[in-house]
């Protein structure tokens, strides 16, 4: 017997080959925190009371998998409101820099932060995410920079999966920034990420994936490599922030590193959009990151379609570029600024997410296997989610099986 | 004895010269649903045991006006989720209308929608804005386009405040297009809402307001002349749908006609912001419509700014150009797209929009003897009210001077 079974929903199962895997009048059956069965109500093997202990009435809503962001600063120390404001009010970036702003005023606060500052301050922004049916958030370091403080941010995103019920994905960022102890010597600081600073957060479990922001203000593509090569050397996955404000061939380096994503985009050539589609990488758009920056130049949509690169999107939550907590919202600018259809914004939130953070056996789809992490939401059809916004209609989040959440 | 008082909290009263009308460390008590005092703490004439039967600590949060979303069409039937996705997948303006799209498609939903449906799914909608600390929200007609429908908006509108706490200005908008039945009969059809349905709208006390939209693809600023001649029969304050996508000088007009907003206002000229200057008449600017449809004419903030228009800021939450909800996220989109400076964001959320009604004198700021409406939100400075998107610090709102919500 199942341990659950909701009826009366539309199921977007994100699997198969229509956009949604929509099943307009669908069951779907929770076993052991599994994923059990599911299908058109129709082709249940029985009668739901006989099939399951709980039988759960989805009102005409609709369930889709939970939400995975796979692209967040979200653990930080401070936040840059003031600076914000400032801008809006004709301070420039060196005006800015001057007066103590920046990702340097970020790396500043969360050095003096305490671990349980972190903790907290990223579960309050977390909350929103929550609320909106996530239950994967991935989170990098990198606004530490020295040995402890990328520890110490590695640790806090760790233990934000003891507050409250979210599965954390770490990833080492520490080739955000070169900080000021190694100013002008960027390849020093490369050299002690790689021989210091990694070794002892991999000696610690702390590490999931690696990443490196490729850019002209930050880390050229051989400095990327070295910081690659010592990921392998763990045998940890690999992915990059590339082609976000020029094109350095970043998205082709990491594809060739067999990357599980390269991220950003917006300067991407064909070249890169053909490496990707041979490697399998996945191509996360950041909307939040573009609009807030009020850039122009849009990722290559229509040739990463074309080409079949999987497409994710993600809150890149921070507070600079990005200050961003609702993949709702996310999904909606992903369509609005950068045409997305609101079935790929939900691919880019679920499965391509999972992808993304090399989830995919586990999870981002609804299929008999999988962990049983889903969302049931009051709207009329799959594409509301993209639709509105500043709306949530999420009334229960399903994780492993039992929910979080009930509206 | 003042019935409650607030201690140890910033307030951004948004009245006097500096930009946030700002007290680092103050205090504001009510007494029979007003605000008895306001000012800094150290100015209070006793302890504050002694004062007040209720003190109140505000944890170093900060207090503004209740917001007010001073142009919305919440009041409608069905949902453009569909279109909204058909457009993305590449169908044209025309396909979609021929598909029955577009604000007839809202309009057969709201003709075909019952009194109760049109308030329960309004009700709905304006949750999350509640959540944020609304407690005066502007609803029009425009959705029934015949006497009957015309009225049942109205008194949905009406309704709304016997089911949630909040303030409800109606705003009749029988000329927001031209409906079927008068199709090619644009006059004729204005002929029949001054005289039918305006008569019988203001007879059973459901209009506070009028307002038109003025546009090639709408109507002439003549035909606007027309209702706000009927409009001043009544004594009803207008307002004016203009210059959103051309200039058909409805701005100048509606300040001669002594109007409260002229809203939208993309493309308003140096002449019409002179005459709204003129005329007090508010710039309501809209800036879910103009990222929603993609547009990238700018309205002209620097010269409203210099010409001392008082800017407000609203969601015009409708079911096609701008399915937003959230004032918080309005505010963002005002700085973002618009170059708002924050201050001015909150200013048009609060002052100005209750200026844009004709509720200056009650509402908007914090000052003795208004009407004791105002938030409390757990954040360091009131910047960041318009720097987060998706997060909302609300921690209580307080109407007619008692908490409608506490979280
Ligand atoms: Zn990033
Ligand atoms: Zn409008």
């Amino acid at each position: 017997m199942w341990d659950s079974l909701w009826v009366d929903v539309g199921l977007a199962t994100m699997a198969g080959t229509d956009p949604y895997g929509r099943i307009e009048d669908g069951a779907i059956a929770v076993k052991n925190g599994r994923i059990a069965w599911v299908g058109p109500r129709e082709e249940l093997p029985g009668r739901p009371e006989k099939l399951a202990a709980v039988v759960q009435e989805g009102e005409g809503g609709w369930i889709t998998p939970a939400l995975v962001d796979c692209h967040t600063h979200i653990v930080h120390g401070g936040q840059r409101a003031g600076e914000f404001e400032q801008r809006l009010m004709g301070a420039s970036y060196a005006d800015i820099a001057r007066a103590g702003g920046g990702i340097l005023s970020t790396v500043a606060a969360t050095r003096a932060a305490s671990l349980e500052d972190l903790v907290e301050s990223a579960v309050r922004r977390l909350r929103p995410l929550l609320a909106e049916g996530l239950t994967v958030v991935e989170i990098k370091s990198g606004y530490g920079l020295d040995l402890d403080s990328e520890l110490k941010m590695l640790r806090a995103a760790r233990a934000i999966e003891a507050r409250v019920p979210v599965t954390v994905v770490t990833t080492f960022l520490g080739a955000h920034a070169v900080p000021p102890e190694w100013k002008g010597n960027a390849d020093g600081y490369i050299d002690f990420l790689c021989d210091e600073v990694l070794p002892a957060a991999v000696e610690q479990s702390l590490v999931d994936q690696v990443d490196a922001f490729c850019e002209t203000i930050a880390f050229s593509p051989s400095q990327v490599a070295r910081v690659f090569e010592a990921a392998a050397l763990f045998k940890l996955p690999v992915k990059l922030h590339a082609e976000q404000l020029t094109d350095l061939g970043g998205a082709t380096m990491a594809a060739g590193a067999g990357a599980l994503s390269a991220d950003h985009l917006e300067y991407l050539d064909a070249d890169g959009v053909a490496a990707m589609a041979r490697a399998g990488t996945v191509a996360v758009l950041l909307p939040g990151a573009f609009y807030t920056l009020g850039e122009t130049r849009r990722p290559p949509v229509e040739r990463l379609r074309k080409a079949g690169v999987p497409i994710a999107v993600a809150t890149d939550s921070n507070p600079g570029s990005s200050p961003v907590t609702s993949l709702l919202t996310t999904m909606n600018m992903a369509c609005v600024l950068f045409g997305l259809t609101p079935s790929e914004a939900l691919a880019g939130v679920t499965r391509n997410a999972a992808r993304a953070l090399g989830l995919q056996a586990e999870r981002g789809t609804l299929e008999a296997g999988k962990v049983a992490d889903f969302v049931h939401w009051s709207i009329d059809e799959p594409a509301e989610l993209a639709y509105r916004i500043g709306f949530n209609p999420c009334t229960t989040v399903i994780r492993n099986g039992a929910p979080t959440l009930s509206g």
